[in-house]
C-alpha cells in the first residue's frame, strides 16, 4: 500500500504548556509532505520527527490564530538558511500574506526560493490542491474568525492487471491501459472478455479530514462521511460544555458524536485545552460515544 | 545573598536542531526575571524552566535577526490570554515596533495590558533600565546588522551595620542611614567613631554580561572587565575561523581570548552552530585558552 501517514507535531490549543506544542501537523501522501498549521515551534518538532524539509511543498493554515501560525515566520527562515530553491506553497483564509510580508522582507532578504501565498473563502468546500492521486478540499468549520478544516483524499487508482489472464487473451500492450480504466478487451474474433476476468480493483482510496478549530457543526458529516481518519479538535470536557460554546469550540463527547454520525473508521482529537493535566477525561468522554478514539500526542504518527 | 541566577532557554544559533533552541535567557535578579533574546520558543522554554510569567516585565533583545526575536509574538499572545494587567517593556535596537505593531494589531486584539516599546542605538554603551539594585546597559556589538550585548550589573549595597557596636556606642536610629551609606559616627561628647568600627562592608555587586552576536570584538574588554559571568557565542570551531568572521561571529578560542583578556570570574559560551553535534569540541578549544569556561545547554541555571 502507498504511504498515507499523518504526524502530529503539536496537539495543544492556543495556551502552550510543558506536554504540548502548538497545532500543527504533517501528512505524508507517497513521501509528499504536506503541513496542516503552524504554530510557534513547528519548525521544531518537523526535524524531532525526522521529517525532510525538501519534501514539503505545501503548507495549509485553517485560520489567522497565532497558534495555528506562528510558527511559519521561523519555518520560512529556515528553509532560506537552507538554500531551499524550490517555491513553498501556503494556502490559508484571506489576510496572511498582507501580515506576513513586511516581515518575511525584513527578516528574509535575499531569499533563495519563493513563498507562494494562495488565499481561499472558507464559507464553502474549495479544491485547494490537486495532483494525480490527492485533492486537498477546505471543509467550512464555525469558529470565531473565519476558519476551515481540510479534506485529503487520494484519488481512486486504476485497477491491478492479472498478467496470467492478459497473457493467457494475449492482450496487445497497447490495449493494457484502457483495462486498467475498466473497459472489457475484445479478442480478435470478437469474443468480449469482461473487465472483471482481467483485473482486481485497486485499493479503495483513503481520506483523511482535519477540523479545528470549531464549535460543534454537524454541517461538516456529509463531507467527511465514511474517512479513514477524522482529526476533531476536542479542547474541552463535558463540564467546560459551556466555554467550549462561547470559545467556538468543540468538546470530547461532540467529537466523538461527530465521529459516530459520520461513521468515519478512527476519530483522533486534539488541540486540547491547557487545563487538562490528563487528557484521559477527553478520551474517556469521546471513547463512550466512538469507542474507536484514539489521543493526539507530538510526534505520534498514525497510518491513515 | 540576594538572587542574581541565569536561565538559558535556547543556546543554537539561527538554524534550530533537535538539540538546541534559538537564542533566550532569563536573568533571575531578587526574583525579578529579565528576558534577554526571545527566539521561537522561548515561551515554552520559560514555561520548562518554571519560570513565572508574572515576573517578567522586561525583554532586552540584541538585535533583529529572527533567530533573537521570533517568539516574541507568541509569548505576548500568551500574556494576554493569561489577562496580564502589568506592562511588558521590550527593550530592542530600532525597528522592532513598527515590524511588531501590525502582527499585535492583528493577532492580539483587545490586549489585557500595554506592550511599551524602547528602541536604542546600538554604537555606543546606553543605560537601558535601571533601578534601585541594578543597571542593564547595552555592549556594542559587531555583527551583519546593528547589535548589541547587555551588561547586568547590581549596584552597590549600603554597609551592614555591626549591631553589636552600634549598641555599645547607643547611636540613635536615625544616624543608622548615614552610617550604612559610609558616614562616621560622632558621639554627643564629640568622640568620632570611624565607619569602619560599626559597619562591615556588603558583597561586591555582581555583574554579568552577555555578549551575542558579534565577530570578535577586543573592543568590548574594559566595559565588561572583572564580571562574575560573562556569555559569549562561540558559533564556530577554530577550523571554521574563516566562516566565522565571513558571517561576524566568534570561535570558541577567540571567546576565550576575550575571556582571559577580561579578566572575568567564568566563561559560559553558546550560540552553537548547527554543525556541530557534539559541542566539546569548542568547550576543549575555550578551555585551552581561558579554563574556566562552561557550554551552554537548555534550562541550565548557573548563579552569577
Amino acid at each position: 500500500m502507498e504511504k498515507f501517514e499523518l504526524h502530529i507535531l503539536g496537539c495543544g490549543s492556543a495556551l502552550p504548556t510543558t506536554r504540548h506544542f502548538a497545532s500543527s501537523q504533517v501528512v505524508n501522501v507517497r513521501d509528499k509532505l504536506y503541513m496542516i498549521d503552524c504554530g510557534e515551534g513547528a519548525q521544531l518538532q518537523f526535524r524531532k520527527s525526522r521529517l525532510k524539509f525538501s519534501r514539503l511543498n505545501h503548507i495549509f493554515i485553517s485560520h489567522l490564530h497565532g497558534d495555528h501560525c506562528f510558527g511559519l515566520l521561523g519555518l520560512i527562515s529556515t528553509l532560506n538558511l537552507l538554500g531551499r530553491t524550490a517555491q513553498l506553497h501556503i494556502h490559508s483564509p484571506k489576510g496572511l500574506e498582507d501580515l506576513l510580508a513586511p516581515m518575511l522582507d525584513f527578516f528574509c532578504r535575499q531569499m533563495t526560493y519563493k513563498v507562494l501565498f494562495h488565499e481561499f473563502e472558507t464559507n464553502t468546500p474549495v479544491i485547494v490542491y490537486e495532483d494525480r492521486s490527492l485533492t486537498v478540499t477546505t471543509i467550512p468549520l464555525r469558529h470565531r474568525i473565519p476558519c476551515c478544516g481540510f479534506l485529503f483524499a487520494e484519488k481512486q487508482c486504476p485497477n491491478h492487471i492479472i498478467r496470467e489472464m492478459v497473457d493467457f487473451y494475449k492482450v496487445p500492450v497497447y490495449e493494457l491501459n484502457k483495462i486498467k480504466n475498466g473497459l472489457d478487451y475484445t479478442t480478435p474474433e470478437g469474443e468480449v472478455i469482461p473487465n472483471s476476468l482481467l483485473t482486481r480493483p485497486s485499493a479503495l482510496p483513503r481520506r483523511y479530514a482535519y477540523c479545528s478549530d470549531t464549535i460543534c457543526t454537524p454541517g461538516i458529516i456529509e463531507q467527511i462521511r465514511g474517512v479513514d481518519l477524522l482529526f476533531h479538535e476536542a479542547t474541552f470536557a463535558d463540564a467546560n460544555l459551556p466555554r467550549a460554546r462561547e470559545t467556538y469550540h468543540t468538546t470530547a463527547t461532540q467529537a466523538g458524536e461527530i465521529a459516530k454520525a459520520a461513521e468515519v473508521k478512527k476519530l483522533l482529537i486534539g488541540h486540547f485545552s491547557a487545563r487538562y493535566e490528563d487528557e484521559n477525561i477527553l478520551l474517556e468522554e469521546a471513547s463512550i460515544v466512538f469507542p474507536e478514539t484514539v489521543l493526539a500526542s507530538e510526534t505520534l504518527c498514525l497510518n491513515v
